[in-house]
């Protein structure tokens, strides 16, 4: 635990301390690098300037710190009891963020993501959500500045996970099933298929729609780009705190990876340690068997969305046309990797690592009935992968200290727990073959 | 927030510090007091020695402070930004207890409970579980220990709460809808109509005729007892030491009250310092206007259960054949409250209150929007009265500090969210015509 007198002040740029900087992003049309007035449209200046600064250090404002201080500092635990049902001589370690409003990590960017639009005189967001975290978290962080939220909710989610919906309506958020007759892109949709389930690329064309009209609207990401990363170093630089009163230092750290803003936010503070020679953690991303962009994607540029709308980001990809399976963890369902991630790993910094869901959801369960919380689909895979790094050990008898970020509790998504436990639950079909006419399907960038 | 070591290792036991002691309860059969030997088919001598128990302390087994450090000591958080929203200069402070396992304060005395059974040479606890709050934390609390967990959950609960069945199951424990076949109280129902809707009552009754076939099988009850309640000091032993750091003392304490044990672990330990001329607080217990056995209720022997099978305990009571509306605290639906509460509030050293649900849920709106915690249907009862307060206080000038506990989070509780932002919630026939019939049919105990 810390005190709320010791939370970190400022975020934390990974880039001025790599080797090399991330290629930037391409204007699809031009191929040239996509500059700050490409953005303005979508994001305030405050937000462009951070997706672009070389400052290692960014402070965080006085207004972001109070909101922060609703949870944070979140508690770093020791988990005794799982030590101790697996026999490991191994110390397991982690950073819960489930304690948030959205009872995950991603109000840490969303509370400033509304404060900065709120500062530049905007008076809505809009934006997409899939598994629902990211809705919940926005509508939170907007009712703190008194700003709206609209948030496109895909509409197989929508349909299946009402419990979001209201999450996000009791926050005082505003939701629309997606697609929706609010927009063209919508529109065009329901025209041939009333009950359209949606994807997330089509309510991210429809936030974006409604945002790019109106001087008053902007659109907010959850994950994916460098400013969000950047936003969620407060939690590894917390970690790092809580550590050094510990007198420790992690030989091993594990995160799930999706876009890779929770594997950015606990990591990159801990990487620019081992940069300077100051400890020497392994660290290493897990994602989905499913959908393994690190394991065996390439690395090029594509785009962001399926539809092809969003500028070309250098990064590991299965394909912008790829559809993974739909896994219980819908927060790590994406095609690519964030372009900070992609570049680091491609440095050799890191290490990648894809897991199969019902070795994620057993280990999830065990880890429920030893340390009382129940987490949600997408940090399982970080619990998997402790969890065999701790058996290595008990094998191995080394006395590892392993540190991963359990970054949601599961309390809205217990029907993939009824899935495991009644026997519902398969694998995913991972042969090299599943990814590959996506990624054929990559557009080709003149080098 | 108060550091591991700082966790209190005692529980307090109120009774030796009144005026007087409770009433005991009586046989229903000889109407004698009920002695040790009539409840040790249901319950470990452990725990019906703390029923009876004249030590004003109880030492906590370092077995079950070993659990309760997975999330006690619970953080005790000043409402910083609901109190800037209401403008009030009353400084509000609320002891959260959904940090725990199963969301709620309940655990606190389910992980002794499994404990002394265990210690016992139990092999498995039944119980009952409306709104699955207790069923939750008996299953968590079993999974300590390894005893197996078996749960009738009522019908109509049990159909309209997947999700709650779940988080059991997830923590290892066996749910049944109740009725169940596998019970003759339960058998006997389901003969005329396949889908009964149960009710507490009879899942009582079946867990209770289950346990009671079996030596090697106790049952658990989640409140009313007096052991339950002295479990539950924990609450109020370490918000009296956070306001000791604070160097405060609250001036008025509010807590919510079904079957009491929430309320009477917030406030017995607040109560002795105030019997010992410490402190000073007003304290109150905020009921719903459905169910209002304070304050429209008689003091009288009744029966705890529906059917009759309990001893007749002397208490504030609707009549045990008052069935309350259904409301959306399904908590706070009991016609009784708790023996030692009840006797508490006719010595006049508390006071009560009863407030309709719709206030309730637009509070509780108001404190999810400025403080990030959706509560619980039932808290929601204590933040409404701690609004009213907050705002006597604007009224009047007074800067007084209060207190409360928030006992639970919402996050499986967001349907009753949805009735109340879509307007379906209504209010309750709270007429005292309403319990008139009820009231009347309670039995009649020779003095």
């Amino acid at each position: 635990m810390l005190d709320e007198s010791e939370m970190p002040t400022r975020w934390y740029n990974v880039i001025p301390d790599l080797p090399s900087p991330p290629p930037p992003p391409l204007h699809p049309g031009t191929m040239q690098p996509v500059g700050p007035e490409d953005l303005a449209p979508l994001f305030p200046m405050d937000l462009i300037l951070q997706e672009v600064t070389t400052d290692s250090y960014v402070d965080i404002p006085e207004e972001v710190q109070d909101v922060y201080r609703l949870w944070r500092p979140s508690p770093l635990y020791r988990a005794h009891r799982l030590e101790k049902a697996l026999g490991t001589p191994a110390k397991i370690f982690y950073k819960y963020e489930g304690v948030s409003p959205a009872g995950s990590h991603k109000p840490n960017t969303a509370v400033p993501q509304a404060y900065y639009n709120a500062k530049a005189g905007v008076k809505k967001l809009t934006t997409e959500t899939g598994a629902g975290q990211w809705g919940t978290a926005l509508a939170f962080a907007c009712a703190q500045y008194g700003l709206e939220c609209e948030v496109w909710q895909v509409g197989a989610s929508y349909d299946a996970k009402p419990y979001r919906r209201i999450m996000i309506e009791t926050f005082g958020g505003t939701v629309h099933r997606s697609p929706s007759d609010l927009t063209n892109a919508g529109r065009a949709l329901l025209a041939g298929h009333p009950d359209h389930p949606g994807s997330l690329g089509i309510a991210i064309s429809e936030a974006v729609e409604v945002a790019a009209q109106d001087p008053e609207i902007r659109y907010a990401l959850g994950s994916v780009l460098n400013h969000v990363l950047l936003h969620q170093t407060i939690i590894g630089e917390e970690a790092l705190l809580q550590f050094a009163k510990l007198g420790l230092a992690p030989d091993v750290i594990v995160g799930c990876t999706g876009g890779g803003s929770n594997f950015g936010g606990l990591t990159f503070p801990f990487l620019r340690e081992k940069m300077a020679g100051k400890m020497n953690p392994t660290i290493r991303a897990v994602e989905p068997a499913s959908c393994p962009s690190l394991t065996q994607g390439v690395y090029a540029y594509d785009f962001g969305d399926t539809a092809g709308m969003t500028p070309l980001m250098k990064m590991h990809t299965l394909g912008h046309d790829f559809i993974p399976d739909p896994i219980h963890a819908g927060g790590l369902r994406y095609h690519g990797m964030s372009p900070l991630i992609s570049h680091i790993y491609e440095l050799g910094l890191i290490e990648a690592l894809a897991l199969p869901q019902t070795e994620c959801f057993s280990a999830a369960i065990q880890f429920a009935r030893t340390e009382g919380i129940v987490p949600a689909p997408e940090p399982t895979h970080a619990i998997a992968a402790c969890i065999r790094e701790a058996l290595a050990c008990k094998e191995s008898g080394e006395e590892k200290v392993i540190l991963t970020a359990l970054c949601g509790h599961g309390h809205l998504d217990l029907a993939s727990y009824d899935a495991y436990l009644s026997g519902r639950m398969t694998d995913e079909d991972v042969t090299s073959a599943r990814f590959a006419e996506s990624i054929a399907a990559i557009p080709v960038v003149p080098a």
